[in-house]
């Protein structure tokens, strides 16, 4: 998968210094790297290795180097690769920040703390003339939508509710398109995906008069041939962030929305007594929503999380969905001849 | 009609320091005044004066006070009523807010410049313990919507497009509904209807993920038969600010909805190619949307803004909207037995 470059960013998205080192903290805790393990799964050659401290048992498999080393074959950014419990960034931490800045590495974190209000922090980064990049903040400047139809082709990832595959859909529709040699670049919309991609804008931290804007900048002009894949955010039904999901369809004007769902999940995260809606209704009401940017709007098809389900359970549900739906429904985990069928829809 | 105070605003609205002094600066240009005439004609409880420098030609009709004058007949702020061409506060008023200031008066503005941003009126505010309160910015501390069904009633106005009357439709109806002996508060989402309200939320300048929960803030738990009858913004059609609109429509769980619009307007204000869209379909859309976090939602009637229009024509229009709709069609502005169908239509 082509992963975007300064070159095919528009003005008003974040940009990443890359290739990273990640950093690892004094981390015991396999599942507080999921970040460093996100970026060792979709972007390992923006990886040039990895930093624990001492006392740290989680690796990603990398090469261990020290910031000066990791400058000399390339490195450009030491990123925060952990989260710990609070999302505060623990003195035991500094010395090794510092020592990044020293060796002339940029720092790009996505944790709650921002790092420029760690004063030390700041004014050593300010003296040696380093970035310190949060990438939970927005970039200052976007532009207020215009809803000007643009060139190349799109694809949104859109959901029954938050948090149940809109990014690895996204991830994983773009690496099949690239492997049929189809031009195709993730574009991301959450901290994560924006570390994978090297770029992009968060949405929900984005003032709401500019959110469509928002989302016209993260996926500008291209080639009549070219695929964006945009991560979705939110849903259409959540009582709290729809606002995010509306300024995010209408400013990617996609071309192609796939469905993403969790099969069992039955109400909102976050919002007792709200219903999931049902598949049917969720493309009913994207397209709807959709076509007032992109009149020529469709759906490709649904993508399941089946993690928590049997093999075979999965497999008899997804072919019986799809049935039903008249759509394909894969889960592009398990991948499989379902998941073939989708990459085909999405590209017919 | 009732406005609000600080008793029934909940935590995290903006809240103005009242009654006001209206600052006209030396402004010669009537339609700059557009904020001042706006707040005599629809709260002049809270308007203890005026204030002109010389050179000014334009005058709400109140009596002009110096800012120790108006303190000592209980004004709280002197709230800059006119705009001037740029948004910027020029130098020329800044006696007249220092002035301000020694009298004991808060500042209240919506002009794009911050008053913080003046480094000299900041330093005197903050010796003297005085606020400096910019409406465009929203209050900190906003919470996530939550989805919670309040007690009280709703209505919001929503639009086929934005600027076609929505502020005024509002204002309005909560007029209307007082008239009648009904308990309604007007409820604020944009900057003149907060500075009529004396507080608010501006809903445009909220961040995304923290749209629906602002709005949940504006209107907050009431008595059962009380009515809020809050500002909308936007469209939902709009490619820019859909995202504002909804957020508002699921944070406020309206009971009623009152669609706005402005005959003839056939194109969205900003955005060329993008045809208004019908008023039925704009009911159908609402309803389809706002019954996420109120099932129970209806349409009450249609608001037409036939300022451009000669009387007979305007009537006749309305009219034969309203037979085809089978819903209340008024103008506000002229008021008469059609406006008063459409009150009917909301309080059924």
């Amino acid at each position: 998968m082509n992963i975007q470059t300064s070159l095919d960013v528009a003005a008003g998205a974040l940009q990443l210094p890359q290739p990273y080192l990640l950093f690892l903290g004094d981390t015991t805790i396999r599942g507080y790297a999921k970040t460093a393990f996100g970026l060792r799964d979709w972007a390992p050659e923006k990886c040039v290795g990895e930093y624990a401290l001492p006392g740290a048992t989680v690796s990603v498999g990398l090469e261990q180097l020290a910031p000066a080393e990791a400058r000399a074959r390339g490195a450009r950014s030491m990123l925060i690769g952990v989260a710990n419990s609070g999302g505060v960034i623990p003195e035991s931490w500094m010395p090794a920040l510092f020592e990044a800045l020293d060796a002339g590495l940029d720092i790009v974190s996505g944790m709650h703390m921002r790092l420029a209000e760690m004063p030390e922090l700041a004014a050593r980064a300010e003296r040696l003339g380093r970035q310190l990049i949060d990438v939970r903040h927005p970039p200052a400047g976007l532009p207020v939508g215009t809803g000007r139809k643009r060139s190349g082709k799109r694809l949104l990832t859109v959901g029954t509710d938050c948090a149940l595959g809109k990014k690895y859909t996204a991830l994983a529709l773009a690496r099949a398109f690239t492997a049929r040699g189809v031009d195709a670049d993730f574009r991301a919309t959450g901290q994560t995906g924006i570390m994978i991609a090297g770029g992009g804008v968060p949405m929900d931290a984005v003032v709401s008069d500019f959110e469509a804007g928002a989302a016209e900048t993260v996926s500008p002009d291209a080639a009549d041939d070219h695929w964006d894949v945009v991560e979705g955010q939110g849903s259409l039904y959540h009582p709290a962030y729809a606002a995010v999901s509306l300024g995010l369809l209408h400013g990617s004007q996609p071309d192609v929305i796939v469905v993403c769902h969790e099969p069992g999940r039955e109400e909102i995260l976050g919002s007792p007594g709200y219903l999931l809606p049902s598949i049917e209704e969720t493309i009913d009401l994207n397209l709807r929503l959709g076509a007032r940017t992109n009149p020529a709007i469709r759906c490709a098809g649904v993508s399941y999380n089946t993690a928590h389900m049997a093999e075979d359970e999965a497999i008899a549900l997804m072919a019986a969905d799809s049935e039903r739906l008249g759509l394909p429904v894969a889960d592009p985990i398990r991948g499989g001849d379902a998941f073939a069928r989708l990459v085909d829809s999405c590209l017919a």
